[in-house]
C-alpha cells in the first residue's frame, strides 16, 4: 500500500520520483524551513496559520523570492486530494533551493518545495486518553537565538533531546533553554494546568516555537471560559501543577501524566485537560467537517 | 564549462542527475555531517583527518550503519579522478539518510553519501596576501552544545553570522559563544599571535569546530619552533594581539587585518602569519606534489 505521496515543486509524484537536487541549501546546511499540518480528510487544519509561520521563518532568514502562499496553499490541497487519505500528516518544506555555495546568502537562488503527504494512523481512542511520560532533556536550547523561534531544518537539537526520551523509554523529552526556562518538547509544546488556569511558556521570551496545536489549545481553553496564562516556566512549575498536556498538530492534545520521576496531579488524565481534548475536537470537527470521509 | 561533477552513493553523474531522495534525513532535519577537503590535482589533502572527524561526528549522532571510512576515500579518489580539476573543493556529505519519520532515530535507516568536486579558483597571490576583515558577529554560539563541535548540516547560526559579515562589508563574521569567548568564523578558525605564540581558543572548551587547517597551521607552526598555546579568548584579546589570522581547507592561512574598528597589529601580514603562509604551502606541497598538476 503507498502511504506517501510526494509534491515536489508543485508535481505530484510516488516515492521513488520524489528526488530533489543534491545542490539543495536545505540539503547542504539546513537552510529552509517546514511545517507539519494535519488533514482531516481533505480539509488542511489551520493550513493559513502554518503558512503564515513559514512566511515568518522565510523573512527571518531572508530567503528570496518569499513563499508564494496562495501558490504552496494550492500545492499541498492538490496533494492531499490526490493522496486520498482518511487522515494525513501533510509536511511543506520551503528552503533557499540552488545557487551559490558556502554560508553567504549573496547572490540568486532558486527556492524548492516538498510537500510529503502521508497516511496517519490516529492511536485509538484508549491509546490517546492513556496519556504520555516524558523526561526533561539534558540538552539545552539556546533562548538568545532567534531562529528558535522559527521552525527551521535544523533538528539536531529536537532529535538529541528525542534521543535521550528514547533511552528513558518515555514518550518525549522537554527542552529547558541555557536560562533553565521549560521550553518545548522535542516535537510538541507542553502546557501546564493550575488553579484552574492554562499555563504556558510565552514561546518569544523562552525561545520556543510558537505552536499551532498549542494555540488551537489555548482558543479551546478560551472558548470554555478557562483563564490562560502566559509566562515562564521552570520544570518546578512542573512539580507544583495539577494537570500538563502536550500539544501537537498530529496529537492534537495528550494528558502529560509524568516527567521523570514525578507524577503529575492524579497520574491520570485531568479534569481539565478532558475537557480540552474534547473542544479541539469540536474545533476541528466544525471547521473540517464537509471535507472529512 | 562544467565546474561541479557529484558521486551520489558512488555513483558518479553530472549536475542534472545529482538527485537525492526527497524523504533523506539530511533534507528533512540536517540529520548528517560534512566535511569540505582541498584537493590540491589528485590529491585530497589530508582526507583521513576529514574522515576522522566525519566518523566522530556520526559516532556522536549514532548514524547507523556508521561510515566506510575506506570506501567514502575511494569514492571521493574516484570522483577527483574523474573530475580533473587542477584544484577542487571537495565536499563529502553524510547524512541518516531515509528510514522512520519524526526526530526519533529508533528503527532502520539507510544512509547517504554525496560528494560534490568543484573547480577551486585559488585567489591570486597578491589578493591572498592582502588579508582579510571581520566583524564580531552579534549572535552566539552555544558553548553546552556538544553538537557545535561537530560539523554537521545544521549551519542556520552559520549562515546568519555571514549575513552580518555581508552586511557589514567585511569577509568574516567571528562568533562567540554564549559565555562571551571567541570560537570560530562562520567558514573559517581563528588564530591570534601575541608575543610571538600563536594562540587559538581550544575548540572542546569553547565549543568550536576543531579546524583541520588550523591544525595543519599549528604543525607549520611546530616545525618553525613557533610556541603554540590552546586557551579560552575572548573578543578584548584580539584587541591586543600582534597579528591574527583566519584558517580553512579552502583559504588555507588568510591574514585578519581588522576586525570591527580595531586594526590588528600594523594593519598589515605579520611576519609570523607570512611565515606560517609559507610553511603551510610547503606542508601542502610535500604531500601533494606528486600528484599536482
Amino acid at each position: 500500500m503507498n502511504n506517501t505521496l510526494y509534491s515536489i515543486n508543485g508535481k505530484i509524484v510516488p516515492e521513488h520520483e520524489a528526488l530533489i537536487p543534491a545542490t539543495d541549501r536545505g540539503f547542504l546546511y539546513g537552510d529552509g524551513l517546514f511545517e507539519t499540518v494535519h488533514a482531516y480528510g481533505r480539509a488542511l487544519f489551520r493550513l493559513p496559520h502554518h503558512l503564515r509561520r513559514l512566511a515568518d521563518g522565510a523573512r527571518f532568514l531572508e530567503i528570496d523570492p518569499a513563499p508564494d502562499l496562495k501558490l504552496l496553499a494550492r500545492r499541498a490541497q492538490a496533494l492531499v486530494d490526490a493522496a486520498n487519505f482518511p487522515e494525513a500528516n501533510v509536511r511543506l518544506t520551503y528552503t533557499r533551493g540552488s545557487g551559490p555555495r558556502g554560508p553567504s546568502i549573496r547572490g540568486k537562488f532558486t527556492p524548492l518545495t516538498v510537500i510529503m503527504a502521508t497516511r496517519h494512523q490516529r492511536p485509538s481512542g484508549a491509546r490517546s486518553r492513556s496519556g504520555a511520560t516524558a523526561i526533561i532533556a539534558g540538552l539545552r536550547r539556546q533562548e538568545s537565538a532567534a531562529a528558535s523561534t522559527f521552525k527551521t531544518l535544523n533538528y539536531i537539537d529536537q532529535i538529541l533531546a528525542r534521543r535521550e526520551a528514547d533511552r528513558a523509554g518515555v514518550d518525549e523529552a522537554l527542552l529547558l533553554n541555557n536560562a533553565g526556562l521549560l521550553c518545548e518538547g522535542s516535537a510538541s509544546n507542553i502546557s501546564i494546568v493550575r488553579n484552574g488556569a492554562v499555563t504556558i511558556p510565552d514561546p518569544r521570551r523562552v525561545g520556543a516555537l510558537p505552536g499551532i496545536a498549542q494555540l488551537t489549545a489555548l482558543e479551546a481553553a478560551h472558548n470554555l471560559d478557562i483563564p490562560v496564562i502566559q509566562t515562564s516556566l521552570g520544570p518546578w512549575d512542573t512539580q507544583q501543577c495539577d494537570e500538563a498536556f502536550l500539544s501537537g498538530s498530529m496529537r492534537e492534545i495528550t494528558p502529560l501524566l509524568r516527567i521523570g520521576e514525578h507524577t503529575i496531579g492524579t497520574g491520570k488524565p485531568g479534569p481539565l485537560t478532558r475537557k480540552l481534548i474534547a473542544e479541539y475536537r469540536r474545533i476541528v470537527e466544525r471547521e473540517c467537517k464537509p471535507f472529512m470521509y
